[in-house]
């Protein structure tokens, strides 16, 4: 899509999952459900929450958890908070609506005098906010930015409901989802080691669909009445349906905008909606499954920070000049979302 | 900030306020409060609402006032829906969290297959969004964007309270927000007519500062707890005192920045907090008054939109040549925006 010069680098990469990890065993003793229900149906391992399921007290915020991950990106691309120009950071589920998190996150860090962004965005947001940082870096207007996915999914979790008499559709979400964060630092400086952006793939394609996830959120505190709306509506079985189709899109379109044969492409990073689904999703988009790269069944499914900890799994495999595509979906209401990057 | 060779232009504005005007007589009799009040320590005379303040129902989402206002900026613009190759929308009251409301006014519009971005903001998210396309048009990538910025402020203000015994610091929410949208189209084409922006600056000035406003979201539906704290809290006055300083920093930060003197500037868009602090704003920046375009006064504040809103009303006085700044504070954590422009 651009003609610039210059090539935007993933220079070093951060994570944070907080807490102990919760394995199926000991949710499925605190919701009082099935351990192989879980296991079966979503096929996560262990996630990780910002809430003491015991004495449901939060532990950490979002700003908390993103700090970490921005800060052990920033140590490992070489660079320091100093050399910080901007940030952009992407959730749908922020501390508070204002101040946005990323500048909670920004005084954690110590950073200051630098434009913030914070996106709303769901499990393309990743892809959204590498996006926007690699246009900043592409305009010549700024050599080094800083990006941070990250999400609270457990906010959503009221551990006060009936869960044995809970449809698996809406019990999916207490099962599904973990808290994370990650983030990357990005630079359009030459001779930088890590991955190379070679294209991102963002667009809308929600035209006459309807949302398969609605977040709601309340601003008023109820007087006198307690019967607000459950805050979380999801259509799985519609998410379920899309996911594959639109990753198989996605993957075409990365292949026909860099030119490379799936021959040519080394490693594939897939939605991540939980384990069993991405296995069917790749199974779908027909690639070998030696070249997938996935990591919810070790974190559920954390929205924003998902790409982050597949990009930081990827690290550690991906030799240079080796080629790889990211593929995310949003399913609010309907994004695709890619990268295609090579080692350098 | 940045050397690339192609400018920016704002081609087309568009605004949209929702209902009939609230006038302050009507407002001090639903809330049993004192009309004089209202006048002598806001100082706007009216505000739209996106809710019947009779009925208390919803007459119109974040969605439909901003797709008002965003049609009316491509129909100014002389350019197509089927021009806008990205959105970017600011907001700090979105109707979901997911999906974003930008995917819901894109539906609206009937806008498809192009990247969209949400960025959660408050009074410099006009500043915030145009920045953001900004870099996109200089990056190269993009020709033509439209950009957004709206807000329900009214989905903070509960009805439901005694207003005779809340302190003003509280009962100000109620009387000093709106609800409104405003857009714009921007373009990297040479020979538009418009505004061509010279200078955007937008930074974080937070660090070791408390927040001066928070907006709470409620995720989970409390089991049997009504006592949610209220979703507002603001220190208006710290924010009273801070606006004004802040303007005067902003305003010399444009003017080194672009290198005009304050004679060379025919018009200032000052910060819009209400009618009264904007009267006091512009005292303190020693700008002539005549110089000063507000709107706050016959809008209230409607927060992400009131940019949107002055640079409408300037599009009607300012002739080819001259030039203006546009200035923003954002007081949740501090952020600094400010726009310099000049008319083509």
């Amino acid at each position: 899509m651009t003609d610039a010069k210059c090539t935007v680098t993933i220079a070093g990469l951060g994570t944070f999952l907080p807490g102990k990890p919760v394995e199926n065993k000991q949710l499925a003793e605190i919701f009082n459900i099935n351990k192989d229900w879980i296991e079966v149906f979503i096929g996560s391992k262990r996630r990780y929450f910002a809430v003491d399921l015991v004495t449901q007290e939060t532990t950490h915020t979002l700003a908390e958890i993103c700090a970490h991950a921005a800060k052990e990106a920033i140590q490992n691309s070489g660079y320091s908070i100093q050399d910080i120009e901007f940030i952009v950071m992407a959730t749908g589920t922020p501390d508070f609506l204002m101040p946005a998190t990323v500048n909670l996150v920004a005084e954690k860090l110590g950073i200051n005098l630098v434009p913030t962004y914070q996106l709303q965005s769901g499990c393309s947001g990743a892809v959204q906010c590498l996006d926007v940082a690699q246009q900043f870096l592409l305009s010549g207007s700024y050599k080094v930015g800083l990006v941070i996915g990250g999400d609270i999914c457990s906010r959503f979790a009221d551990f006060n409901r009936d869960f044995n008499n809970m449809p698996s559709g809406e019990l999916v979400n207490y099962v599904l989802f973990g808290d994370g964060a990650g983030a990357a630092v990005l630079t359009s400086e030459e001779n930088k080691t890590g991955f190379t952006i070679e294209y991102v793939l963002n667009q809308l394609t929600g035209l006459d669909k309807e949302p398969g996830q609605i977040l709601n959120w309340f601003a008023v505190p109820p007087a006198g009445d307690t019967k607000l709306p459950q805050a979380v509506k999801e259509d799985y079985k519609a998410i379920e349906k899309a996911v594959p189709v639109l990753a198989k899109e996605i993957l075409e379109s990365l292949m026909d905008a860099v030119e490379w044969e799936l021959h040519d492409i080394d490693f594939i990073l897939p939605p991540q909606l939980s384990g069993n689904m991405s296995k069917r999703i790749v199974e779908f988009m027909d690639i070998p499954v030696e070249k997938a790269v996935h990591c919810v069944t070790e974190t559920g499914n954390v929205a924003n920070a998902l790409p982050f900890i597949q990009l930081q799994n990827l690290e550690s495999i991906m030799h240079q000049g080796q080629r790889a595509f990211c593929i995310t979906v949003e399913s609010s209401k309907w994004i695709k979302g890619g990268l295609a990057l090579s080692r350098v």
